[in-house]
This record gives C-alpha cells, sequence and structure tokens, in this order.
C-alpha cells in the first residue's frame, strides 16, 4: 500500500459532498476540533436565534412567550426533530432534562412495568452516569432488586426471565465500539424485558433505527454530536406501544395532561408528554432546537460514510506516522463495528492529549489512558485529519508531551 | 382616610431607595409588568453575558470552557449566591435541575433518612408540581407510604412518629398566604420529621431564613424572583447537618466525589454536590448567574418593604377604585402574612386578566377565578401601581372584558 499525501486529503475534500456544511459551524481559527462527541461545535445561527429568544421573546414578550412563541410546545418540537435521526416517530421523542435523569426516569418506570422481575442489566465500563443512576435506582428500590453488571459477551446469557430492562450504550463512550441493536434487542424481547439504549454517542453521528430494531426505550445526549451547547437538553424515546402503560415516578406538572388546569390530581398526558417532569430549560431548547434544523436537513448515510472514512484514515495515518511510539488502538479497526471517533491507548495520554490541545488539536482524554478523537464530518475537512496526524507525529517525535505543564490534571478532562 | 391621589404615588417614587434598580432591566414600553412571580424580567446585562458565554466560551473556546471558564463550578456559584438570598450557608445549595426534579431528590432522599417512617405530608392546593412530585414519589415506595393531604390547620396534628417528612411551598402560589416557617419546622422536628421548603415564590422576593427557621432541606425556582430566564435551573438547599446522611436516588455522574475519574463505582460527593445529577445546563446557569450577581447586591429588608407597601396600596385602591364589581380579596390582607403578590377573585377572571393584559397591565390567571398580580420591587414603581388599579378600573366599568376575543383560552395562562 502506497503512503498517504497531503494531496490524497485535499483530492477527497475537492470531492466532499458535505463540505458545505463546516460554513454552517463557528470554528476558531488554528484549530482542529476532535472533541465534538463530548461538546459540539456553535452553529454559526445560533448566536442571532439565542439573541432573539432573549431580547425579544423573554425580555419584550415575557410571560406571553409560553403561547404567542410556543414555548409550551419546545420539548415536544424539538424532540420530533430528533426523532428524524434516530428511527422514532414523531410523537415518541421529547427533549427536556438531563441524560442522567431521563435515564432514572425510564429505567425506574421500566421496573415498574415489568412487575415481579428483579433484574437491571447493564455492562461494566458503561458511561460512569449510566452506572451512577442504574446503582442509585436499585439501591433505592431495595434489596429484592439487582443490577447485574455483565461483560459484553456475557449480556445475552444474562438476559432471563427475572430481567426487567436492559440497560446500554449503543456506542461505547471509549473505545467507540457498537453493539447490535436490533440483536440485543430482540434478546431482551426473547426473555420478556425491556431494552433501554442510551444514544448519547450515536444520535446526530450516524443513522439509529429505533423502530427498525424494535427498541422500547431511549435516552440520549443534547450537546454531543447534536450541537445543542454545554449542558444542552437530553432527549427521551418511548415506543408507541408503551406509551400508555408508562408512568415515571418523576410525575411533575409538565407531565400532566392538562398543567394550566391546576387540579390537585395527577393525570398523566397522553402520549409522550407524560414523561415530561418540571419546566423546561427554554433557552436550552431554543438553542437545541436551532442546531436541529441544521441537523435534520443533512443526509445521514452520507454522514455516516464521510465518518467511518475520516476514522479509517486517521488509523492508517496514526500507524504510519507514530508507529513505535507505543500507540494502541481501543476503537474497532472495523468501521462498521465503530461509532464516530477512533480512541488510542497509551500510558502517557493525558500529557500527550494536553501537548496536542496546546498546538490546537482538540480531542479529549479518558482516564486511564485512552485519546479520544471524535468526528464530526459536518465540520471537519478530511485534511484536518492529516493535520491532526500530523501534528501527533510531531509531538511524539519531537517528545513535546513530557514537558511539565502538560502533566499537571485539570479539574475536567 | 382621605383617597389616594396620583400624586401620593409619585411622592412615594421620588423617596424610593430602590429605584434605580429599575434600570438594571429591559422592560417593554407601555407595559406595567405584574407577573414577574411567573417569569422574572430580563437583566439587561444578560443579552451582553450571554452572548460571551455563546460566542466566546462555547464557539471559541469549546470544551476547555469546563476549565477555563469554571463552567464545572457554576451550579455551586450560583448556588452560593442563592443561599445568601435565603438564610443558608455558602456550600449548602446547588443550582440545576427543575423545581420539580429537585423536589423529588430531596422528597426520596428524606423517605431514606427516616427509616420505618411511611408518611409524606403536604397540603392540598399546594403548587400542583409539588402534590403531582410527590404523589409519583409515593406510588413508586409503594402500599405501605401514605400521602396525606392535610389543610392548613390539620398539619400541625397530622405530623407524627409516622411522619418522615413534611413538604410545603413557603408562600402560597395563588393566595401570596405565607407559612410561619420556624413554627412549622419545629413542629416537624419535635417528631422527628424532615422539613422540606418549596422558596419559589420566596426566594427573591423577601428575606427567608432557613437556617434561622432551623429548616432541613429547601428547593426553589430560577426564572420567578431570580430573574434567571424562562425555565432557569432550580435550587435545592440541604442543612450542612444533614448532607453526609443525604443520598437522592437520581445518583448522576455531576453528583459523584470525582466524575472525570470514570470510575464504574458511584461515590457521592461531599457536601452539596452529591444532590447534583447530569450536567446541568450552563446556558441557562449562565443567564441565572447575572442575574444573581445583581440580586445579591440588592438590600432584601427595603425590597421587603417597599414590596408590602406596594401590596397594601394596591388592595386599597381596588377598593376605593374597583368597589362594586364583584371581587374577592385572596390574600392576607395584613401583609406580614403575605407574599410579594396580590390575588383577587372574580367569577370572570379569566377574561378580565386578558382584558387588562390588552391594555399592558400584565399579570395572571389561575384557575378558577384567581387574579394574580406580582409585586417585584425592582422593577417596579409606585406609579406603576396606581396605573395598573386604574386601568383595572376601566376594564371594569367599561364592561371591556365582555369583548369576545378575551374569552378564548391560551393554551398557557
Amino acid at each position: 500500500m502506497t503512503k498517504l499525501t497531503r494531496t490524497d486529503f485535499s483530492d477527497l475534500d475537492a470531492k466532499d459532498t458535505l463540505a458545505q456544511w463546516r460554513g454552517e459551524f463557528s470554528l476558531p481559527p488554528g484549530v482542529i476540533y476532535l472533541d465534538g462527541n463530548s461538546l459540539g461545535a456553535l452553529p454559526k445561527v445560533t448566536l442571532a436565534r439565542m439573541q432573539d429568544v432573549i431580547a425579544r421573546e423573554w425580555g419584550e414578550d415575557l410571560i406571553k412567550s409560553w403561547n404567542t412563541a410556543d414555548w409550551i410546545n419546545a420539548p415536544s418540537r424539538a424532540g420530533d426533530k430528533i426523532a428524524s435521526l434516530i428511527g422514532a416517530n414523531p410523537g415518541e421523542v421529547v427533549a427536556a432534562d438531563s441524560t442522567s435523569v431521563n435515564l432514572f426516569k425510564l429505567a425506574a418506570a421500566a421496573v415498574v412495568m415489568r412487575p415481579g422481575r428483579h433484574k437491571i442489566i447493564t455492562e461494566p465500563g458503561n458511561f460512569p452516569t449510566d452506572l451512577y443512576v442504574l446503582q442509585g435506582l436499585k439501591d433505592y428500590l431495595g434489596p429484592d432488586y439487582i443490577l447485574e453488571v455483565a461483560t459484553r459477551e456475557k449480556i445475552p446469557a444474562a438476559i432471563d426471565k427475572d430481567t426487567a430492562v436492559v440497560v446500554l450504550t449503543h456506542v461505547h463512550y471509549k473505545t467507540g465500539l457498537m453493539f447490535d441493536m436490533a440483536a440485543i434487542t430482540r434478546r431482551a424481547h426473547e426473555a420478556g424485558a425491556l431494552m433501554l439504549w442510551d444514544l448519547s454517542h450515536s444520535a446526530g453521528a450516524l443513522p439509529v433505527d429505533l423502530n427498525g430494531s424494535d427498541a422500547d426505550l431511549a435516552v440520549g445526549c443534547g450537546y454531543k454530536y447534536l450541537n445543542g451547547g454545554p449542558g444542552a437538553p437530553a432527549f427521551l424515546f418511548v415506543a408507541k406501544r408503551h406509551q400508555e402503560a408508562i408512568k415515571p415516578p418523576l410525575s411533575g406538572w409538565m407531565g400532566h395532561a392538562a398543567p394550566f388546569a391546576f387540579s390537585d390530581e395527577y393525570t398523566p398526558a397522553p402520549g409522550i408528554r407524560r414523561n415530561l417532569c418540571g419546566t423546561p430549560s427554554i433557552l436550552g431548547l431554543a438553542a437545541l432546537e436551532t442546531s436541529l434544523d441544521l441537523m435534520v436537513r443533512v443526509d445521514m448515510a452520507e454522514l455516516r460514510k464521510k465518518s467511518q472514512k475520516m476514522g479509517d484514515l486517521f488509523i492508517r495515518l496514526v500507524e504510519e506516522k507514530c508507529g513505535g511510539h507505543g500507540f494502541g488502538l481501543a476503537s474497532p479497526r472495523d468501521c462498521a463495528l465503530r461509532g464516530s471517533q477512533v480512541s488510542l491507548t497509551h500510558p502517557e495520554g493525558y500529557a500527550i492529549m494536553q501537548a496536542l490541545i496546546a498546538r490546537g488539536v482538540i480531542g479529549d482524554f479518558r482516564a486511564p489512558d485512552i485519546l479520544r478523537f471524535g468526528f464530526t464530518p459536518l465540520y471537519l475537512s478530511y485534511s484536518n485529519i492529516w493535520d491532526a496526524a500530523l501534528i501527533l507525529a510531531e509531538v511524539m517525535t519531537g517528545g513535546l508531551w513530557r514537558a511539565e505543564e502538560f502533566q499537571k490534571r485539570a479539574a475536567v478532562t
């Protein structure tokens, strides 16, 4: 195989059908941003939209905006847009709260929907908040309940007649390894269990087919590949067939059938809205919805193709340019099994990532030894991939990561 | 008593020591905004601050802002500012999630902190989300648990040895009637129960003394008197003495002792932060904190005095100008028992409020018959009170509310 050259990458850019999307995002000069899997970039249109929400909708129209700007339907409106990205139907998704809170709502409700079953299944090394939320739920449910943390190979056998719900993250946050959504869902259903998917590293990153996989429940993040802004509202999905049965314990007024009747008795809203709880963040939803208005116009099949190609090229470049520097590949080599990221391992991963960031290549580090590089095809060019790999090679061959300043751990890694 | 004249009000304005605060808020011309108890007005400084958060912190500094802009400590930073307004100490309050979600966290945790006790007490007509959240929690806890909804007079007797937690809203959302926080808290403690206060209509509206009242737990709203913007993050308070014992079932990664260690086991953070759950809304917290930076400079005793005087004058004016039009007074006449609002009753309350709004006097309606007028001394003048009462008189004497357009109910009232 001939070695790659920069021309190969500029040629790919010239033919890139998604290239025009880059202009929709505000990115600082001199930065190659490979951390859209942690915080998506700012769509240019968001700033003007937020100014309008703040100055006009809040500042001028004040309380009336619940009606005149239709704030009241923002969770469903954003939800319907997300639905189109994850293989769900309108009315099956709402946006509100955080991924963690939504996960609690749905996992807690799933246990009630499967009475007499005492087991919740997940995998070790799942995104920490998923594990923590399930641990908190299990403790709250009491000693009759079990949280079984089964490794990936053991999950199919672990799912049994006592299993209420299986909670897994579709694309692993560290490795990018993807579950076969349809196969695991089928296995859960064979045992009569419900399947709850965390799509935090899938939604907006690759085509997801919740209904095609017969999924029951799902949650996901608004601030990663959906570019909704820091701490953006998350989303949750409940398949149509479960919507009248589900009853999350967090029954707040926004989930009521008639929130402005101010009745003393809780009557859950018909449909997906009963899964809302308190007053949603209108500012957060406005930023998220603005970004979603871009996302829904994207050809997700094209995006997936570019993302996979970028990952493949990055792996090949790292092996060509950084061989012998001690990197391992934590992500699957087969792009069909990989989300939109490539993760490398290195014992000095933290310092290496700091040195990269200092040179404008922004990825992130996940303890103990993972360097994560996210590929967001909407605002990255193929040339960015070449440049990032070359800078990584410079950091390694020059030993730049050994500088003292790169060893100090920050509060947030 | 001689009748009031407009001069009385302009005289009061001339001597008003809080008058300069009005300039800090962006209010539309021609509007008298008496709904700050539902959605606080926009502080002028917020728009510029949000532009900076969006364009620079998110757009330019991207993921680094968790450290460089200290996003990670935003919930505690905002919390400490709120603490100074409600008689709490630094480290006893965090801002995040919605009031409903926070109420669930603390009420659910309170039940665990009082093992063997099966009763949660609240009052009928409490703000609906408080009732709904407690109903959802009770259902989730199972048939051994009781939600006792006792009228105000019966609450002291209802609190007994089986009571885990008493959940009450300090200032009633409809009537503005205020509980004696210290007395009810004392009664709860006598029986060994915990006391959880909802401060949604108190925080930023009047001086609150949580620690002086020996309160255990509290929640409250960021978008009413704290002017944090639509759907602003809410807050929660846990008294220092309970912070190591409390364990909310919503144990998400932001409540972990070391969220970026990415360990599989949940270890609650020491102190107040264990009560966080998922990633907080950074945009929401930025708007809230900007407003809090104004609020912490306000003399709350002066604010309370003006608020009470405004309420007294409004009641007197309504009685002088609108006598015989069928209004009742739903709020206490004694301003010492009243929050920062005056509520009137009228069988045609909805249409009357719509007619008022059409003339620029914005209050709100609460089913079945309450017209609510909130007094926010920071951005209201005494003359506003005179004008509002006169416009109400015109609406009544002219029968303006009978117009067809004012009868139609909007989605949000």
